[in-house]
């Protein structure tokens, strides 16, 4: 355990504001969507924040995400959880992508995926704040952190996904405690019956940007990367958009950065990635609209973006559309493609959503979107190791061995 | 790219060593096993190696393992290849383990093992020596990160498997880029087949220490435990024994910090863990023998510590009985327990050979071998999401739904 979870260090949190109209909330008390029905986002006191943490102390604490304790909501040391969520490395794939070209791999975040950051956040502010009960709707990732975060943190947990979700998501999410049930539909339609349960008062509602703390977890993504470059961003970065929350959570991270002064005003042009069965920010993007419609029959093997609609469309359109950047859709089999090829050229093995990123990147370099000098980050947020690989194995029999020299 | 992979750093390596007899052999030349048949250990001038690098410019540095340039074997920066070898976060599992155990998370390394560390430096060696193509038996995690970094390193590479190897390795091996095979028989039964085609000079054998440079790469799981520790080194250590090398290299690390007067002389206990149906190491540690025969009928969920002949095995028997501790066996059934038992009460899923390390100290603390007080760090040595999980999930129809309180 590293000393940025055990030592005494206050957050800077003030209070939470509604995402569309700006109308303040507590930020010490249990708190889901505004009275606008809109995601709130946690506001801190930047200045004081600034005064009490300079940047050489904060390089000099070990690199995990508790090192960012003063921006993030936490605040009381003993509600911290922590399953080690460590700095994720940038890795350069020339081959694949190109000599500008490097992965954040998240897939080494806890329980194989990014979902940790905004997962261990809203766990630890749960425990903070008294819920006994949460339930939750996924596409797998998600639910696994939270199983993982909920039993160490003693908060009982069930969690709904679609029935053909990735099949050792499912299971990884039972063995880590938490109760997993598979439902006819999509993930909206677990959310919809996680809301009847919150109604009732059965549980507490843990759906993407129903509750304002898993943000500030995502947040982190941008924080970090920030640091590792040397407090320099990035041309452009690529992320493969379901809810969102990732992308919101860096383009506040950016923010917040400025106001502390420890970056400027420039911002890498955001790309959000989803697939071409399931691309409902992508068709508003387009239609120049600030909401997005449900994508009906959505499909694609990148089960983490197989979102169709989400509460915060408007919130990823904004980043997006202020960046300079644009929401692109990419074909199954140019999915497909891009994560081979990276595991066969570079030897990193990304996951689905990791490989929708290589392939816009791909698509955006030939559009002109993106330029082969520009420095690009590619956010691989889960572990390749999670979904069914081709078996292209051949068979040797010691006892009758052929020629080694024909191998 | 961290610092540590790009700057210009030298290594301190002299000379490789005979661990049976001594004998000298030149370090710039591609090396087997020494004229004895025996593993050859690679030897530093510690003390201009500690002249060179003091102990606060070591914790100066990034985290990971390139960190410790001067204490292995790579000379050339341009032969360094990487994909993110970062420290290994130690968890606490109160629950499960104790209120003193902490286990070492080598599930976040590169291809989701611990083998990254020994294989990223003995690829990095092979491009150095200019070997052009490698073949290596292997349980499965070996394989796949043999496959990453060769593919990486632009080597090519032939890797052989029990036909029964986990389904998730042998597809990642293959995806990595290299060439696998099925084979009817156990590991050392792969590893004689590669025997015959590195003597018809087919390639280059990359069999657990028949080269030097894993155990070079294993070495930095002690030197980074040192370092987190703050320089104290815990009462005892845990350690799944299949080929050894980890456990041996480990115990070389700790001398050549002793060495550079980095840690004092004591040691923990290391404790070899291997399952009731693949004990080898055991039986001859209770026979109080120096070598151990093969075992027959070799059997265990624990894939990567199936192993009935280690070649290594005289070092290993060394280092255990040196330091105190013991070769223990443990049963399928307390594998399973402590593996399960890890991710529902601490939410923390393991390899089922860092199952085998729980139920080991379980054991261990009845026998009174260690006590409830002493720290304790348990080797995970990969993620448990390479591991079939059982299913446990329930159904729910959305347009049936139940009483959601009774959920
Ligand atoms: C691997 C992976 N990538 C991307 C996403 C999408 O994340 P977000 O909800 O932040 O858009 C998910 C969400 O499940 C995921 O699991
Ligand atoms: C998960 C796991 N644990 C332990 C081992 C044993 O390692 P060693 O060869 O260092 O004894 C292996 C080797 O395959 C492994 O994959």
């Amino acid at each position: 355990m590293t000393a940025n979870l055990v030592g005494e260090r206050r957050t800077f949190v003030t209070h939470l504001e509604c995402s569309l109209t700006g109308e303040r909330y507590e930020a010490d008390k249990l708190q889901g969507l505004s009275a606008a029905g809109r995601p709130l986002l946690v506001r801190y006191d930047l200045e004081a924040a600034g005064g009490a943490l300079r940047r050489e102390a904060l390089e000099a604490r070990p690199t995990d995400l508790w090192r960012w304790r003063e921006l993030l909501p936490v605040r009381r040391t003993e509600n911290i959880i922590s399953l080690g969520e460590i700095e994720t490395p940038l890795i350069p794939i020339p081959r694949s992508g190109g000599t500008n070209v490097l992965v954040k791999d998240e897939g080494r975040l806890p329980t194989g995926s990014f979902k940790a950051r905004g997962l261990v956040m809203a766990v630890a502010m749960a425990k903070e704040l008294g819920v006994k009960r949460i339930a939750m709707p996924t596409n797998g990732n998600a639910g696994a952190a939270l199983a993982a975060y909920a039993t160490r943190a003693g908060i009982e947990t069930l969690v709904l996904c679609p029935s053909d979700t990735p099949e050792v998501n499912v299971r990884e999410i039972a063995a880590q405690g938490a109760r997993v049930y598979r439902v006819n539909g999509l993930i909206d339609e677990c959310g919809a019956i996680v809301g009847i349960g919150a109604a009732e008062g059965l549980w507490f509602d843990f759906s993407t940007l129903k509750e304002p703390y898993r943000i500030e977890g995502k947040k982190t993504m941008g924080l970090e990367l920030a640091a590792q470059l040397g407090w320099r961003l990035p041309k452009a970065i690529f992320y493969p958009t379901g809810g969102g929350t990732g992308l919101i959570g860096m383009w506040k991270a950016f923010d917040e950065l400025e106001q502390l002064g420890w970056i400027g005003s420039e911002r890498p042009k955001m790309f959000a990635v989803q697939a071409s069965g399931c691309a409902p920010i992508v068709k508003a993007f387009e239609d120049g609209v600030e909401h997005a419609e449900r994508w009906e029959n959505a499909h694609t093997v990148a089960a983490g973006i197989r979102v169709p609609k989400a509460v915060g469309d408007f919130l990823i359109l904004r980043a997006v559309r202020e960046s300079g950047g644009a929401a692109l859709a990419v074909e199954e089999d140019d999915i497909v493609r891009a994560t081979a090829d990276s595991a066969a050229m570079d030897g990193l093995l990304l996951c689905p959503e990791g490989g929708a990123t290589l392939a816009a990147y791909r698509n955006a370099l030939e559009a002109g979107l993106v330029s082969a000098t520009d420095d690009v980050v590619l956010f691989n947020c889960a572990t390749g190791l999670k979904y069914p690989l081709e078996d292209r194995s051949a068979v040797l029999d010691k006892n009758a061995l052929p020629d080694l020299a024909e191998l």
